[in-house]
């Protein structure tokens, strides 16, 4: 038994999330079935597990799981069989073989999220799966000012979705940074924390969008904190826009 | 009667090519229905022309075509105007009012295609439809050497592909570059010619990638002009690397 730590890029667009769920294309799926089939489809079936869900129609750069296989296979061996048996939205770019005490979801202390977002007139075809397109003018300097407002332990209650299974709304995020691309009218957010509650990230930059566009006070996060209350930021930035960059270890 | 001169980008992932063919889903027939449908489909339907083809797959930031609109509207409403009723994968960037003598195909004087490569050992998921990926070692330098043989007017016989209407196999090229984006490990040929023939810029592309993998000497280019043979150049780079970036006028 040996088990591998695997590091994955997915384009999100075609998949109903990461997470297994009957009749629905998945990446746990899709990667179990490929896991299976490389190791001659073993009884019981190998399972496959992921740092953590993403949801539909979000992508992913640096998403980390983990298996075990019956035999010891080189590292590279994994990852180009792996890739034989893939389809093209999914694809493994890093395995490293791993003591029996990692664990995907259990180990890792925090991740980073990125999200892009094209400052158009109008969609661009090539980049309407990849980002948001966000055609408003927006301040960007009060987008910074207000981002460290987020850094922190801090109760999430008003940016997380309905829906979510968790009891506990204190996260911590280490770090905020907003990117510029000037030549191609791009920028990105970068959120680094210990972990996050569902659709956080996407709630969080509908909140510095609304900040940068004037709707919303440059420091009402804090408000935001005190308030507890989804109503208080109803906006949802949309899936296509998000990526798990990495899981950090 | 008032003429448009109409830049659009396209991804050519969903299109059998530019140019209208019955049953198939192309550039020109989707794009002459959101014309037709602006315009309140007027008996006779207007016609759209385009600066030339471009292949099923291939893909166009900066094609040019004209239409004639039986009003005068400003140049801004007929871009959101077509915009609103064109789907996702094609989009208009610019529109500008014309005089009844330009015309997209006989106007133009020229042409700019960027073939983009990508260099990773893997197909990346967001570059799937978008680039060539080219996972083998290439020596830029042999490339850079080889490049100057294209330009200037030559006989391309041997970089044209069967199928072609052509009878005149000489074209001129005025340039031709190779651009480096070190951070993405991802290279682009950039080809600006006066015209070109079918397929010439993808082969011309799988010509240069084999001297860059010294599978053709250097100047093995000024051969393939004495020897007028496809067969000598066999290769075609795929179409998703292609794209038509620029029509000069």
């Amino acid at each position: 038994m040996q088990r591998y730590k695997v590091t994955i890029s997915y384009d999100g667009t075609d998949f109903a999330g990461f997470q297994r769920q009957p009749k629905q294309r998945t990446v746990e799926s899709v990667l179990t079935l490929a896991v299976n089939k490389m190791a001659k489809n073993p009884t019981p079936a190998l399972k496959v597990h992921g740092s953590g869900r993403t949801d539909s129609g979000v992508h992913a750069y640096g998403q980390v799981v983990h298996f075990d296989l019956p035999f010891d296979i080189p590292a590279q061996g994994v990852r180009r069989g792996l890739n034989a048996l893939l389809p093209l939205d999914i694809v493994v770019t890093e395995v490293e073989q791993v003591t029996a005490d990692f664990h995907a979801r259990f180990s890792n202390v925090g991740k980073e999220y990125v999200y892009k977002i094209s400052r158009s007139d109008f969609v661009d075809p090539f980049k309407r799966r990849y980002m948001y397109n966000f055609k408003y003018a927006l301040d960007l300097e009060l987008i910074r000012e207000a981002m460290p407002d987020l850094v922190g332990i801090h109760d999430f209650s008003s940016f997380v979705a309905s829906g979510t299974q968790a009891t506990n709304f204190v996260r911590e995020i280490f770090d905020v940074q907003l990117i510029e691309h000037a030549t191609t009218n791009e920028i990105e957010f970068v959120f680094q924390g210990k972990g996050f509650l569902y659709n956080q990230v996407r709630i969080m930059t509908a909140v510095l969008l609304e900040i940068g566009t004037k709707k919303r006070p440059v420091h009402d996060i804090l408000r935001l904190y005190t308030v507890k209350d989804r109503q208080a930021a109803p906006l949802t930035a949309p899936a296509h826009g998000l990526y798990l960059a990495k899981v950090f270890y």
